[in-house]
């Protein structure tokens, strides 16, 4: 079955909001089999709206619409689509009910008229009641193809979503999709393209395809199948095929992000660590105390951004800074020892280096940065040249992603 | 004129990102007086690529397109844009040696040869090179319709529109347009909006409306007119009568962010800072080390992420932490005295508190949590209640966003 999504709200073209709902509901929608094929963001506009359900009723199964349920004057989505799909509007009693003891008990005040509008569905529509909110979302079937209605805030739209629409649609689907993400440090988009361009260019079901993201890349398996365990034997050899393809560059399969890897692999061996930080400035604390749990593992840090900073806390001798210069691996190995010593931790990392946007006064290019970690194993080093023109946030985000993954490879065991 | 977006890739319609480059493009064209109408996505699929194009050809003079650029097999936003407006694709021999250059001097390893695709562009075309990555972007006119190729990756589709798209799109705009934007921290969007519903609905030219952002908000005023200085002439009295309207909850006209105003602040006093960060755990640092330059006023911080660090780095008594808890004003205070003392900052700031998703220990609700500011005046402090069900996102930057307020309420000398 195919779906397509329509975002209703000037909002969105505005720029003010991004249109995270499609994100979130194109997810979802895959893993239920369902294949979004397109995505169309409309003002708060009748005409314009008309003409792409219009547009969407010829081409997809499943029209899904965000946004525009609201009780302001520029919510038309209900109204036009009844319009476009020849429905009337009538009141629900028991949904404005609803509505009112929400405003009295949770807001704690009279609800205002306007929202009487709220409670006014398509006649014999499966009502989505909103627990979360007061917009009430609904669904309906006409000529073969079913328009679900989700309010526009987030986390009412994944709330209606998970607890409401979910089950109205996987009556309507057969089979399921089920995809798994590869996710790579240390080997670029292209590279990874090369050494998997046979399966990826042969492949229709599973299929696989690479993904950019900032300083590193991921290769998604999807399978379609009757059921989820048909669809999982169909990627088993696939995943474990890439795997063998590209060797430790894997920094795994499902996982969010470096960091994560790093803080489930200390927790698991009962290790815990700090970081000192020059140039990245806090950005290592900030991405490890980002993961919910972060203090079993993460004992804190030190952001040295001066050098009375880095001789005062955490030790770093004054001679060594004048002779060697603060981005020098000499001061690297410094900065993670003493960060270890100050801050208790098993493992301490550190960061200097040079961010732009401009050189340094030793003549340091920027995107020159020496990594350090300090263990009871001693103290390793990795030099990088993360280029310059790359701009000041690659820079830093680069560094601290080679910190995340020097640690995963010395927790893991791996090559540095 | 009227601007359409069209977002060419599959990994938008499978939910593994959102559309940014959307919302940065349309932030950026409502900037420039251009009009979006629509946003589409579309996968990587040559057929419905080209019914996109057909249809926003039909209905608007700018079509914009981000992504599929790349060397990969499945980038052919190029091929499709040229096969529907009928133009060839020919090498830039140029281009292509820059792409050579960029890959043996910046990333220190050979082209792959894939990437000669990237060199390849339309006949007759503006080429936008691209500093920042490898994918160089173009814009053409075919039929009265311009057609602008930027890169899918965020960073560098913000930074070819900024520098180079920018330029392309100025010329095509008749008069000039100016905007100026003012941000407001500590009042939300729609008392904002109460405050300035008259000229908001009532004026055109120029013209005034509201934006939310992340814990803060801001309004921004346009102009249209024949020359720059016209323009300027029209903003003048508006921006004067927003400012007097909303008071010091303004933090800036034309600037970036609340850091970005303490750091100039800070560097006009000759004055320094550092950060002592619990449940923010770097976040401040990160901001503060994110402008270039940071190094002349922030000189560093302590990420005190466990009791360990508060009390060996910052000198927080033990006795304090067990009688009132990590999350008290009377810790967040020691932080902060702690921190200016190690640093050796003028200013000091401290955070603490619980952003979740979980209560702490001693009963402190997410949201909880204590700013307080060291300085050669004494010590002051804020609690903040943030708001449960509101995520360790919003709560952390929210911490983040009220030390900087403080920071800007007491060096201009404002009531906190």
């Amino acid at each position: 079955m195919v779906a397509e999504l329509i975002a209703v709200g000037t909002e969105l073209l505005l720029g003010n909001i991004a249109n995270t709902d499609a994100q979130i509901l194109s997810e979802k929608l895959s893993a239920l089999g369902i294949t979004v094929l397109h995505h169309t963001v409309v003002g708060d506009n009748p005409e314009r709206l008309a003409e792409a359900l219009e547009t969407a009723r010829r081409r997809a199964d499943i029209i899904i619409t965000t946004g525009g349920l609201g009780p302001t004057y520029d919510d038309l989505t209900k109204q036009t689509i009844c319009r476009t799909f020849g429905r009337e509007l009538e009141l629900h009693q028991d949904i404005l009910e609803e509505i009112r003891t929400w405003f009295e008990t949770k807001l704690g005040k009279r609800m205002p008229e306007n929202n009487v509008q709220q409670a006014m569905l398509p006649v014999n529509c499966t009502v989505f009641d909103n627990p979360v909110g007061t917009a009430p979302g609904c669904a309906f079937q006409e000529g073969g193809v079913h328009v679900l209605m989700l309010p526009g805030p987030p986390f009412e739209c994944r709330y209606m979503f998970d607890n409401r629409a979910r089950q109205y649609l996987e009556k309507l689907t057969d089979g399921v999709i089920v995809s798994h993400e590869i996710k790579i440090f240390g080997m670029g988009e292209s590279s990874v393209e090369e050494a998997l361009r046979e399966p990826m260019t042969r492949l229709t079901n599973p299929t696989l395809a690479p993904y950019a993201k900032l300083n590193e890349c991921m290769v998604r398996a999807t399978a379609k199948a009757e059921t989820r365990e048909a669809a999982e034997a169909l990627l088993k050899p696939l995943v474990a095929q890439v795997l063998e393809t590209l060797g430790d560059v894997v920094y795994g399969v499902d996982v969010e992000s470096l960091e994560q890897v790093v803080s489930a692999a200390l927790l698991e061996r009962g290790l815990t660590l700090s970081a000192a930080e020059s140039c990245t400035g806090g950005l290592i604390a900030k991405c490890m105390t980002d993961l919910p749990g972060a203090s079993k593992v993460f004992r804190g840090g030190v952001v040295s951004y001066t050098n009375g900073v880095k001789s005062g806390i955490l030790g770093v001798p004054e001679a060594l800074l004048e002779e060697q210069g603060a981005v020098s691996e000499p001061v690297a190995r410094a900065m993670a020892e003493g960060c270890r010593r100050v801050c208790g931790s098993d493992l301490a990392v550190s960061v200097t280096g040079v961010a732009g946007p401009e050189s340094d006064d030793r003549g340091n290019e920027v995107g020159t940065v020496y990594i350090a970690l300090a263990s009871d194993q001693g103290t390793i080093c990795r030099k990088l040249s993360c280029g310059k023109g790359r701009g000041r946030e690659r820079v830093r985000s680069a560094a601290a992603q080679n910190a995340f993954d020097m640690l995963r490879r010395t927790l893991l065991g791996l090559p540095l």
